[in-house]
């Protein structure tokens, strides 16, 4: 199939840094292409990618301090991708609602992930209006809020097999890995750790937006004798950082849409201790590849039990589940369900 | 004609507080109506209109505490407006280019009024992909940045010609009127009026991003005897606070697209001492409606020579150039223009 990936600017695909979006974007787009499929990323110029690059801003927006209107390049890629549409069997948008008015007139099937939270007031009118528009959830939980949009789908994210590898465990800290914000409670982690008797290595990115809280509500913490902080990480120290933890703990206080760390953990082996809520029922199984716990008491005594799971199993459940050529399988057949829905003929 | 005009939602239609985009969408669209033409004005609810209001979002977005993300209700405008294409002959757009890749492609004519400054570097890029997009700049001066846009017309702002009274200046006072920002120069003002021995009222709003600069540049200038500071004011204190000056400042340190306090003061009757700068040259002219200075030696030198200007013949010039109605008819003569380009058959 020819298939338009159409990604965020905010973070180059893959990001330099941090920015979940855009990285499972570089990973669905790398699969498509491994499968066979020919495939044009709009993105960043600054991407890399098996696919065909379609540049549409020279450096990720984040990264460029030239730029003081993020809109503008959105809208340059807005109207490059219709001028283009022709040229696509699909085209799978990753712009939220920004594409909306457009892609329903390009007579082109279409289709948009939502990847963030749906809770949002303004939504519900939104979706009043753009309630045909065919949507994937990346989690049924994600859902929830905004019951009238038209899913299509839902697609859980994957992950390279080979990008993480499983390893044994053997540090015996306890892990937290995300951005430093209320809704992931990297304070609920500091106290499961301290009342387990375990040490606890946080690697979290702190967004200008949380330097409040980071300031007032958590550095506080850093200087307890369990807890070691090591800041930002890349991609290449995830097989360390997750692998050599006994657990991730996720002591989530918001409905986390999906949560990409705890496939992350699960590729490396390390099995998850995680706080019932969002997506964490659909991604993890209870007493296989971690713990579903309600409150912080039950998980110091998920964190007691830790040693009775099996990371070769864990592993195994990764690879069953959430590979990147699942995910880029699952979309090759929604898209070819839209495609015969809109009657367009497309190559098998 | 059956016309829409497609207003921003940050502010009513007219404003409730400050606002000039919304102020002059409604000072058009009631004109339109006056001439008899139908008019749909797309726009928050809570705006008053002669025309059909289109209400996309109960109350205007700045004062809706509610709203979280401003551009979810602009892609209800969007839609809305897109869905009803067809019943109009020409749509009159005001969102600056978040419009284009759908308006060009409804088959009706369509128009973008540009209300903001346009030497973001970011515009540069974008207009390589909208070079065809028929917009209309609000002065001549304003097109310098960009000059590769597709201008179809520059029309200048106009009021309603009974919306502000002449007055004889009585007060004898400077005034200035506008946002407090550095590049409305409040402290510019500040000294003129000092230099000339003469009182300054200035009726000023701050933004939440200005109040850095109020508070270290502005605020420690206030105390002088010569100053008084009236806050923000509303539209029907304006006769009195223009009308009784001696004299507008407007000593701007930036390219000023248009500058409607300029005409606001004229239909007062009140002169305006400008620096030469945007749409000024454009807007007054020296020794008739007000005196075009280079820096505030000549603007003090100016201050001295104000009462040799007729206030009966400034009040002329503006119902001569500037009222609402002049306005319209420069844009209806313009819809039918892109009306007759486009093929479309319109009623007279």
């Amino acid at each position: 199939m020819r298939i338009a990936q159409v990604a965020p600017l905010t973070e180059a695909v893959p990001p330099k840094f941090y920015g979940g979006t855009e990285r499972v974007v570089a990973y669905l787009t790398d699969a498509l292409v491994e499968l066979g499929h020919e495939v044009t990323l709009f993105a960043s110029g600054d991407s890399a990618t098996k696919a065909t690059l379609a540049p549409i801003w020279p450096r990720a927006l984040r990264l460029d301090p030239s730029v003081h209107d993020f809109f503008a390049p959105i809208f340059m890629e807005l109207e490059t991708v219709a001028r283009r549409a022709r040229e696509f069997d699909v085209i799978h948008a990753h712009l939220d609602y920004f594409g909306y008015p457009l892609l329903r007139r390009l007579g082109v099937p279409s289709v948009t992930t939502l990847h963030g939270r749906l809770d949002l007031p303004e939504l519900q009118p939104l979706y009043g209006l753009y309630g045909d528009i065919p949507v994937v959830s990346i989690s049924d939980s994600q859902r929830a809020p905004l019951p009238q949009a038209n899913y299509v789908a839902t697609i859980h994210h994957g992950l390279p097999k080979g990008l993480l590898e499983k390893r044994g465990g053997e540090g015996g800290y306890l892990a937290f890995l995300g951005r430093i914000s209320p809704e992931k409670a990297p304070d609920a982690a500091i106290r499961i750790a301290a009342r387990s008797g375990l040490a606890l290595k946080l690697a979290a990115k702190v967004d200008r937006v949380d330097q409040g809280y980071f300031g007032s509500r958590i550095e506080p913490l850093l200087s307890q004798s369990h807890v070691e902080f090591v800041g930002e990480i890349g991609e290449h120290q995830k097989s360390d950082f997750l692998g050599e933890a006994a657990a991730l703990l996720f002591p989530i206080a918001w409905p986390e849409p999906f949560g990409l760390v705890m496939i992350e953990a699960m590729a490396c082996g390390t099995p998850v201790i995680a706080f019932e809520n969002g997506s964490v029922p659909e991604v993890l199984e209870h007493g296989v590849t971690g713990f579903i716990v309600r409150n912080e008491d039950e998980a110091v005594e998920a964190v007691a039990e830790i040693r009775s799971l099996d990371r070769n199993r864990i592993r195994a459940e990764f690879e069953r589940r959430f590979t990147a050529r699942q995910m880029a399988n699952n979309y090759v057949a929604l898209y070819r369900r839209l495609a015969e829905a809109q009657g367009t003929k497309i190559p098998p």
